[in-house]
């Protein structure tokens, strides 16, 4: 298939159209990964995560500089749709943006919304995969992270990046105390800021406060990503993290979850496509919702009836 | 049944009781439901949502107080894990809520975290058909609001409340520009603060430039609710709403989404059970996850391959 060999022949255009196919659920599509298999998991995921204005999309973006530089490709997914990759972005860093989606060894991809089910959607993991088989030595997965993003985004990384700033306020700090468990290396941004020692103070206080699971030190960085200040470290750091993992198994746990995730992710969506877009009329959620409305049913009486319809159907 | 007994009789220990069992899910506690599913439909929901630190809880109690003074009875729901309900509300907060579950009139829960599905779970559903069931006038249904949680809590309320704050910084402002829609009141709480007339005219700003979709008229109102200033307007509103919705006819349809949405939950939530709690040994997806990792087949493949196996079980 045209496609499928323009994707192996390293042909950028091939992995945003396969990438616009997912997304308008094209089975084409999914079919290429499933012959192409045998080429994914070699890839160093890297999720980056953090509070919307920590500074995630210009951390990526000088990231991958960086990672170009070292002579390695690298592909960014940004999962938030309020990502300055799809706008928004101060005009420096836009400049830079447009600089990187010229280079052939890098792609970005903003991957609009969630899907409505929460997780990292089945879209956002198949199109890690269309960027493992394109041959990415990187791929970074940007996700906003207040709540359960950063949960999500630890079933997709190998390697998780929390990105604090200084100066959002004592709310958000209470908040980072939940969300302690998910960077395998802090980084607080724009440390050029007022606050930015203190913050790095109160994340080492939490650390140490937690037991740890493994004997990997979580490093706190500070950087100021629009002028790449500290960015050699953190390559640094994710190297060493990369390293870690291999040596210890971790990688293929990491790994195996993350199939799980997508897994259950693509199992949710098939099943609410059988429930939602079926031809039978016994299946019309609406018509269901209209007869609870009217007491003539409730909701676990009705869902126990749509399950034995669907096994009806199915013999 | 003793317990379905207990909860006709307005006893509060019943309400208690049964939702920790929704919560342990037990279907007992379902079937009461069931069977009392006549006597849902007849609250007021109203969705309390906002980012953390914006006061939610410490709202939402001043209001339950003033619904109290008008001889109206209240159910709280805190969806979010780090709700002041929960803990981590200061000392004068503490007293007044702790005043408030004293009163046979008002019942407050915490419902720890959302499900793994993302959406207001199928538990907190079934927790606020109790407390219709034992006859509240008013649920509040508290989330902590940023990203999905607002537009999950839409599909809950028939009012929706958005608690702003001053002083959250930029980068909370422009998030938003996106949850504008979501809001049927809006309230700029600890309105006291500095910027508070400011953030009144950046949200009106805001809702000029949409169009509406309807003839309500978003109001945006100042409270201060630690010392219940602004109450007695926002009350005044909330009962507006509900007029509102009701002799629209927009009152039914959103409690049809509601019920949808609750359908869905229900359905994903047995699915998912189906598929992790399958004694079917062709189900395991840790086995298919190493078949998987080792590229003995691919995601797709593997979800073919559940889906025509279910359909066997079920013959």
């Amino acid at each position: 298939m045209e496609l499928k060999k323009k994707l192996l022949e390293h042909d950028k255009r091939a992995v945003a159209r396969l990438i616009s196919m997912i997304e308008n659920d094209d089975q084409k599509a999914f079919n290429i990964i499933s012959e192409l298999f045998y080429l994914t998991g070699n890839a160093h995921i890297v999720g980056i995560t953090g509070p919307p204005g920590a500074g995630k999309s210009t951390l990526t973006a000088s990231l991958a500089k960086k990672l170009r530089d070292l002579d390695k490709t690298v592909g960014i997914i940004a999962v938030d749709p309020s990502s300055p990759f799809t706008g928004g972005a101060i005009l420096g860093d836009r400049i830079r943006m447009q600089d990187l989606a010229l280079d052939e060894g890098v792609y970005i991809r903003s991957m609009g919304s969630r899907g409505h089910l929460g997780g990292i959607s089945k879209a956002t993991h198949a199109a890690t995969r269309i960027l493992e088989i394109y041959g990415m030595d990187y791929i970074f997965v940007e996700t906003v992270g207040v709540g359960q993003s950063e949960v999500d985004i630890m079933k997709i990384a190998d390697t998780t990046i929390l990105v604090l700033v200084p100066g959002l306020g004592d709310d958000i700090q209470v908040l980072k105390a939940g969300i302690m468990e998910i960077g395998d290396i802090f980084v607080v941004n724009k440390a050029d800021k007022d606050g930015a020692d203190k913050l790095v103070l109160e994340v080492e206080m939490m650390l140490n406060l937690r037991k740890m699971e493994n004997d990997w030190q979580q490093p706190i960085l500070k950087t100021i990503a629009i002028q790449d200040t500290g960015i050699d470290i953190l390559v640094n750091k994710i190297f060493k993290h990369y390293n870690y993992i291999k040596t210890t198994g971790l990688l293929k746990s990491k790994k195996l979850k993350c199939i799980e995730a997508e897994l259950a992710e693509i199992l949710r969506e098939r099943f609410i496509d059988m429930v939602y877009n079926s031809n039978n009329a016994q299946l019309d959620l609406k018509e269901i919702a209209n007869e609870i409305f009217n007491k003539k049913t409730d909701p676990y009486t009705a869902v126990d009836k749509i399950f034995f319809e669907l096994k009806e159907r199915s013999n």
